[in-house]
């Protein structure tokens, strides 16, 4: 048995804080296009891909109400919406989200191939500072913007047209954290979308990781979490140099096993298209990792009965 | 700072389910001297390491009964205890416990420089089934041999000879699980100390992983685990053809980062030696896996509250 859905990564180059809208939109109307070209029925685009990564800057109120979406879809982004129904195109996209409520979160979205919005997911782990750090030119202040998502980790079905899937979404620092991945693979998930800007270096030179080890980390976390939880996985980068700071690529497609079917190349707008057998997860789910069978939640309850480490004595 | 401890990792090559317990146990010995020669101050053996893999068999109560030890250690495995402590070198091993309740675990045991036994674990995650599979050569019979380990994820220290690591264990299977590994993670666990016996292949035919993609497998688990919890890694392989039965080798010494720092290269008898520094450690969890600053168990529940999947409608 096979249930094929054609999928691409649509990594995204750098995105200066001055860019306009506009050109950033058609940057992703043209990704969008080279992928339905190659026969691609979704698309994945990064986290916060209409705007420069903004957390890196301590904004005035003007800049930072800019950043932030108010409705999905609005006028800024309708194009995007518009051209991919025209090709009957479905795609995950990262954005900043205000609510009417004036609540902020780092969230995403799954649109389907009908500009029907799938499923929303807020992200869980957001890294970073509350407060920014004196004398460093780039901040991290994803505490500081956005509120920890509540919406928990929903797993939702995508259409027919892509075979029934059952879908995840995850939002960057998310994939580093098996249990945002369990709680969809306890779902049932087939496959993982997951959108990110990651940090190629510490800017301020507090940490000793260097662009090929972090997307090392980046590639290892996507391949171990999708063969543990047996799901496809496409994990999708904002890359290349945004106004000083470096951002790794990295992006991958990977398939149930852990295997990496397909991995950017560059640091810059680039389209990497598979076809996804989701029954390829079966096998993983049936045997090796067939909850029902083998997990023992008694023994888990560490993981939710405290937050920090707890050291032995 | 730095806090180096000099580990090694025992890989042993098949032992036959006619090889007496002495010949075992001889190698055994030469292995922890090789180790010990090279300047280990911890070495590691496998799981079940004074047998064969016995749960392919379906046994007789009096085979089954000579492959489990009724106290550890016991006159058939003192001889590895007296040239460990006469080494002044610790090891852990992986073994069939019988307990005076007549209960049975698959079970390892940390033992310190001066013979001490440091810490205890009993397998979690117990793979296979309770009845035989009809018409099947090799069964996998760890779940009617054994009971689920009823001590959790215990983390212990080692000694200041050791530079006082936390300490924590698993067995084979238990490998593959990220909620064994985060269950030690919050306990600031520095080093992870496993054991495994794993199929090369499905020797029946009923799955399609081949031994380059299960070895595959067994790594990426050792080296993503390693890094989501910030820790160092030791996995450590029974190899080699069995009876009949085919067992990956692929045994690693693993990095804080995920990083393979020693890998196995044979199916045979073999010795990995690597100085960990432990401080290495600190870096990802005092940041990127800081785990009182980012995890949030009140989106965890899914996996405490339910066993198996539970799919969207």
């Amino acid at each position: 048995m096979t249930r094929v859905l054609r999928l691409a990564a649509a990594q995204m180059g750098p995105t200066s804080r001055t860019e306009p809208r506009a050109v950033t939109l058609d940057r992703m109307i043209r990704l969008l296009e080279a992928a339905a070209a190659d026969g691609a029925q979704l698309v994945v685009f990064p986290e916060l891909a209409f705007t420069t990564f903004f957390p890196r800057w301590l904004l005035d109120d003007a800049e930072l109400l800019a950043s932030f979406e108010t409705a999905m879809p609005n006028p800024g982004v309708q194009p995007l919406f518009d051209r991919a129904r025209a090709l009957g195109v479905g795609f995950y996209v990262g954005y900043a989200e205000l609510t009417p409520a004036g609540q902020r979160f780092n969230s995403s979205i799954t649109v389907g191939p009908d500009g029907a919005i799938l499923g929303k997911y807020r992200k869980v782990h957001l890294p970073g500072s509350v407060e920014p750090r004196p004398g460093d030119r780039f901040q991290q202040l994803e505490k500081r913007y956005f509120e920890y998502g509540d919406l928990g980790f929903p797993a939702f079905r995508g259409p027919q047209a892509w075979q029934s899937p059952i879908l995840g979404m995850l939002v960057c620092n998310d994939r580093r954290w098996p249990e945002a991945w369990r709680a969809y693979g306890l779902q049932g998930v087939e496959l993982m979308l997951m959108g990110y800007n990651s940090a190629a270096y510490d800017p301020n030179g507090g940490n000793t990781e260097d662009a090929a080890l972090r997307t090392f980390h980046s590639t290892l976390v996507a391949q171990a979490n999708a063969y543990m939880n047996a799901t496809w996985a496409v994990s999708v980068a904002k890359a290349g140099d945004e106004d000083g700071s470096a951002l790794i690529g990295g992006s991958c497609i990977v398939d149930p096993n852990g295997v990496l079917v397909a991995q950017a190349k560059t640091l810059e707008d680039e389209v990497l298209v598979a076809d996804c057998d989701l029954d390829a997860c079966r096998q993983g789910k049936e045997k090796m990792f067939n909850f029902a069978a083998h997990r023992r939640p008694e023994h888990y309850r560490r993981l939710v009965d405290q937050v920090g480490a707890v050291l032995p004595a």
